[in-house]
């Protein structure tokens, strides 16, 4: 018989987080398994205010086909915000207006990736793109990621095997692990990739969330030739509108828009004008500041409630941004047990095995503190303690 | 050295349509190139008032991530309307929103494509799902189409090889034809569809815009097993908040929903929250014919002008609905040639020869009636008839 799909969906399934996300959707269980960014504080007036002007001052430009690149002035204002925040220089016409970052993994994916190329992730990896890349069948590798960022020699050991198409890193507070790089070991990154010419993918949704520490220019502004960089609005403006952007050299670009306009001809052009408009009207610092202190208030609670409530054998690291916590548990015990114990308790969390892709992390598991009350922190931590408390009885740890 | 790009990309180049509408920018060229509704009949008021609404009721629950399927009341919406338009009975879990039909058709690529499939279009065949269809490197093959549809021979005869991985069609007001399936032949195409147990895909952006003659139920509404019909708001709403929707059986949307959330994880939720207040609130059917009488006006203006000052060697369809008058040169004569000196008169159109995958068409091409106002109509037939006449006595017709 004929084979009904692409050999490309042979071995592809609905996401295990996917299916974890609906068991924590009744409303009974406090959950920390999403990666939501807080609706409280999405500038719902902002986005109304805005959509009235832009439809009453050109409501058919707004509601027309459009530019598969993206709207200009959006376009030009990302530049600018890179040039101001980084010194960086992006011409506009270096950026792709996408639907969320992870469009952009999935054009780069399809840009890039033959079945069977070496692609090289982070251990742990975000699993957005392992999803996203994964559909065109590379082979992952993985480089160990440690509290300061990526282990250099073993960056410089992959690349020098000569056949790793892409580096895929999330550079600051990274999702699922929370780790940031250091201006050291970014620089140091940028040269072993510079030496070998590597393409890096940079991603980078979370570096505006940063309340500790000083802002840390990207990988992207130490090696330029074949290097990615890809921002979005989802946490800095809001998810639902679908924002997000790739900067390209030329040479990229170029397929990029092929690729792009192939895929759905170009993003919506309403949202980028309305976003475009918020961010004339309104200082976009002054709202990131606000959910900076936000994050910050929730982040130093779920720590502070983990200190408390948690067996002091587990591990966590303290982010200075970003949506995540990261938990080690002692070797040998697995956090899919315990996530089973703590559905009973109405608590949940993302078990980390899944952001390995060469297996093992079945010890960690990931928090989100972007999306929870105070309420909900002190007692969901509490809840957890309890289960990890218990647990560790059952592991005889 | 390594190969910088995937090898789906060597023969991926920019769209000559693309190039040749960046010619047409030039405000005074009269453009009947391309392939966009008219903007004065987008109902901005209506999206200016539901956005409001939506934003003021749940903001967050629009501003927020949202579900790859789409928002359910909408694809109810969706269901609701087969039903009463054709008594087709569709689930709502057999729809998925996707960013307007382009990118149905790249979903559609990545889950049934491999490289050498073969794919059965049309004879010409769209130009979108060419270029989406074509990143996965299928082999094509065609089959005529005739004035009231595919030739079903031919179909039988294609299928009857036992190897083509899907057939494509547009089957009312087709794009770049005009041309609609007549009610006998949707049945013999779904008859020989259903012998085979062919994937179809039925692509369906105009059938709305239909102002002669009656409604025609769609190839899908005879044939389901692996039947596939897509559908969009471009047209009847507005093309620019990339709102379409495939409506697929469950094993397919089962593979559809896993490849929609790796591509973006869901279209912007916003804008469907603000098309189904919209559609709440107004009368959709109603809108519907103010912009059928207005493309019939258009349609009939150029069909009459056409009459006026074409050649009468040259012949064209009068389609009964859709955006298109497709026009066919006496044979030898090549539409490029004419374009090049259609554009020196300040008129442009699309050469019909993009359109065919296999060669051939060089004699024909492609008029859009929907966005001209009758003055440039009347003015820019005249223009091109000029040219047209001109171009035979070069040609010596």
């Amino acid at each position: 018989m004929r084979k009904l799909f692409a050999c490309r969906m042979d071995h592809v399934h609905r996401s295990f987080i996917r299916e974890i996300l609906k068991v924590t959707e009744d409303p009974k269980i406090i959950s920390f398994a999403g990666g939501l960014p807080n609706p409280r504080y999405f500038p719902v007036e902002q986005v109304a205010d805005a959509t009235a002007k832009v439809l009453a001052e050109n409501g058919a430009g707004a509601l027309q086909y459009s530019t598969t690149e993206g709207f200009l002035p959006l376009r030009q204002y990302i530049a600018e915000r890179y040039r101001k925040r980084f010194g960086m220089q992006v011409d506009p016409a270096e950026i792709l207006i996408t639907n969320g970052s992870q469009q952009a993994l999935d054009l780069l994916g399809k840009t890039f990736i033959d079945e069977g190329d070496p692609v090289l992730l982070e251990r742990p990896a975000y699993l957005g793109a392992i999803q996203a890349f994964g559909i065109f069948r590379p082979e992952y590798r993985t480089v160990l990621l440690e509290e300061d960022g990526v282990n250099i020699a073993q960056l410089e050991n992959e690349l020098s095997r000569g056949d790793v198409k892409l580096f895929y890193t999330v550079s600051t507070f990274q999702n699922p692990s929370g780790i940031s790089y250091s201006s050291k070991k970014r620089q140091e990154a940028a040269a072993v990739l510079e030496r070998h010419d590597t393409v890096l993918v940079e991603d980078d949704p979370y570096g505006e969330l940063r309340f500790i520490g000083e802002e840390a220019r990207p990988i992207c502004g130490y090696y330029r030739k074949n290097a990615i960089l890809l921002g979005t609005f989802s946490k800095i403006v809001a998810p639902g509108l679908r924002l997000g952007w790739i900067v390209a050299p030329p040479e990229i670009m170029e397929k990029l828009i092929i690729v792009k306009q192939g895929a759905d001809l170009h993003s919506n052009i309403l949202a980028q004008r309305i976003v475009w408009q918020l961010l004339q009207d309104h200082e976009l610092d002054k709202h990131i500041r606000t959910v900076r202190a936000v994050y910050k208030r929730q982040r130093d609670l779920m720590v502070e409630m983990l200190k408390r409530y948690c067996p002091t054998e587990v591990r966590f690291t303290r982010p200075e941004g970003g949506m995540f916590l990261w938990l080690t548990l002692p070797e040998g015990m697995s956090a899919l047990d315990v996530f089973h114990e703590a559905i009973k308790e109405n608590v949940a969390f993302v078990p980390g095995n899944a952001f390995y892709v060469d297996g093992g992390g079945e010890n960690t598991l990931r928090l989100n503190f972007s999306n929870a009350d105070e309420a909900m922190i002190e007692e969901g931590i509490k809840r957890l303690g309890k289960v990890l408390a218990k647990m560790m009885e059952v592991y005889k740890l």
